[in-house]
């Protein structure tokens, strides 16, 4: 019996992960591209990471694999703007924020948050553009394929709870608006590039102001010492270091609500009148095997998110659509906002194999085959798009 | 309004994780007991670990916090024996096994394994002898306290499905017997020292061959690169480096069988006779606070294991048993074999308090309070051995 299977990179590496070696031997972190790693996510594991620029970091669709959980030390990194100093960090229980839009507005530490409850859910932090590879056009970003995605572990208060402790929400609001702790440059207005994100009010339901990320606190570069999670919700909606949570009547004036994120058609600039990049959809993506290997049984594995609704079920296909077959899903439920890692064994033939996966959610929800080209490259979730091919034989 | 909440050391390291501060600072791996970390665990969060020697590290109890899962650079290390050179993990898919005591026993390689079929299950790795420290008497061994225990996820190949491959059980077999990796010096009789293990056969429903642990390929330093996980039992069954897995009418004559890791009145020698270290006991303990504080809100946060059977609720007191409420659960439930992190917010007034927990599981088994001494202190799951002092005011 000839086997193949997916590889992962690190295994390669002798002894353990890729993090102890470049500890050990105190070798500097130089990912798998031969980029450094940026000094502020150093305790990145270099040879799980694609450096695209200093702010974005891709996880590798190998090392991505079958995890249930990202590891935090795998999980990719998409910064708006620098990340604020580590002061911030030294003593996380002071950082303060403002909750405003409530009856009893106000500010309140982050000591003081964890005394009115706690959650912990599991829930897939994408950034919109991830797939922006798989477009045909030539859209302007990061260029993600599979990789600016993860599952995470987070804990934090529910929203809600926060509401019922200052009095529940003032009249009639339609948005929650979270503001990130970055510093503005002086001499900008605040609203050009500030991040800050306002969410359509019924997100409170799922949405924690979260200080614990698998099982640690929140790193500096991931948001900490407090952010925002909208389980359901693409990245840019998680709003880092949280200085201010606002129900709001209307959306926030900054660009990054106002024209950024917005899906358009090609060419056309941004306006408050198209749909804002809000809930995931249905996705999955094969992430092995990816690389040419003999006949044989092979393992093809991935992984699959039902977006707002749990994943149900996964299809693949070893020939480009033609014909598809149940894959299994592993490990326990964790949710509807987690993905779920997926394998389906079989045997190959000699030839070129196309390796496409399809998955569906408890709405009901199919990944289509083609994705629509859109300006900003939001989005994709096509199934042919992100199929792997590989030669057999 | 004075608050007082569970303080995790390494919030207090400027900028991420411990881990992250010693890679970009080029500092030694040294533990907050300032014990240097073994070279082959230099990879372990130095603050989150205790050293008692170079093949026993326990992680702090702050560290255990309320992390659903323990990531692998906290996890506890306890090895019967020095790890096998990091050769064994070069090529992860080449490590070679047999199998035993079935139709058609023969080798198989972890690449092939992976061709049966894989499962993912979380389950909690605890050493026999986690809670040492809070027994009376002077039992020999590591004083762990209660770090000898994580929650982990584990991917592999269920046992049942290897078996199936190899044409069932042959003959009427008893046990399911696991043999490790490492090496035995010359002129030792191997049964002296080598760790060999059998659990009764019915374990082989939930016991799996795992290669990858928390998303990652095992570390050499956890078993890798294959080892056997039967959840629900004690970490001495959960064999490292598996070299072989054979269906036996009789336990092990390893001396770790026969005579090791049995409960038996204190003073007294081990035997076959006695109740061998298998299933693990409901328990639960608290994680904070741990330090003094001032008066006000506490939130009081722990972790609750089943042993076999799933959580399904967990108590706390703060006058040391004499009132109890029910705490909260934290987190999606990861299955039967898994741990539930929980909290209570409470008010403590100034004074002394005694903080308990006190977990009940789906056999309606409920934890004691207090827990017989046995001769190698075992087992330990007596909840007022593990309740904390706090001085509050």
């Amino acid at each position: 019996m000839t086997i193949v299977y997916p590889v992962k990179r690190r295994q390669f590496l002798v002894g353990t992960a890729g993090l102890a070696s470049a500890a050990v031997t105190g070798l500097p972190a130089i990912s798998q591209e031969g980029e450094k790693l940026p000094a502020y996510v150093a305790w990145k594991d270099p040879s799980d990471v694609i450096v695209h620029t200093s702010e974005t970091l891709e996880t590798t669709r190998a090392a991505q694999g079958d995890a249930l959980i990202t590891p935090s030390s795998d999980l990719y990194i998409r910064n708006n703007l620098p990340a604020p100093s580590d002061e911030i960090v030294a003593d996380r229980d002071a950082w303060e924020m403002s909750i405003e839009g409530v009856a009893e507005p106000g500010a309140i530490t982050l000591g003081d948050l964890k005394l009115l409850g706690s959650e912990t859910v599991v829930a897939v932090l994408q950034c919109s553009g991830n797939g922006r590879a798989f477009f045909d056009h030539e859209a302007s970003g990061s260029q993600w394929a599979t990789g600016a995605a993860g599952n995470v572990i987070w804990t934090g208060v529910p929203v809600r709870a926060v509401v019922d402790a200052m009095g529940g929400i003032k009249g009639d609001m339609s948005f929650l608006t979270g503001t990130g702790g970055e510093e503005i440059p002086d001499g900008l207005p605040p609203e050009s590039i500030q991040v800050e994100r306002s969410v359509p009010v019924a997100a409170m339901e799922q949405a924690i102001l979260a200080w614990d990320m698998n099982g640690e606190p929140i790193p500096l570069a991931h948001g900490g010492p407090l952010r925002l999670i909208v389980p359901g919700y693409y990245g840019v909606n998680n709003v880092k270091y949280l200085k201010r949570l606002a129900f709001t009547a209307e959306e926030s004036p900054a660009k990054i609500q106002q024209t950024g994120y917005r899906v358009r058609p090609v060419g056309v600039s941004g306006d408050p009148s198209q749909p804002s990049m809000y809930e995931m959809s249905v996705k999955s993506w094969i992430t092995g095997p990816l690389e040419d290997a003999s006949t044989g049984r092979v393992r093809i594995e991935g992984l699959a998110m039902g977006g707002t609704s749990a994943v149900t079920g996964v299809e693949v296909s070893t020939d480009g659509g033609n014909n598809w077959q149940e894959a299994e899903l592993l490990g326990p439920d964790m949710g509807p906002y987690a993905w779920r890692p997926f394998f389906l064994v079989v045997d190959l033939e000699a030839g070129m194999h196309t390796l496409a996966s399809r998955a569906t959610n408890g709405n009901g929800d199919t990944q289509p085959e083609e994705f629509e080209p859109n300006e900003r490259g939001y989005g994709h979730n096509g199934w042919r798009g992100h199929a792997v091919e590989v030669n057999i034989g």
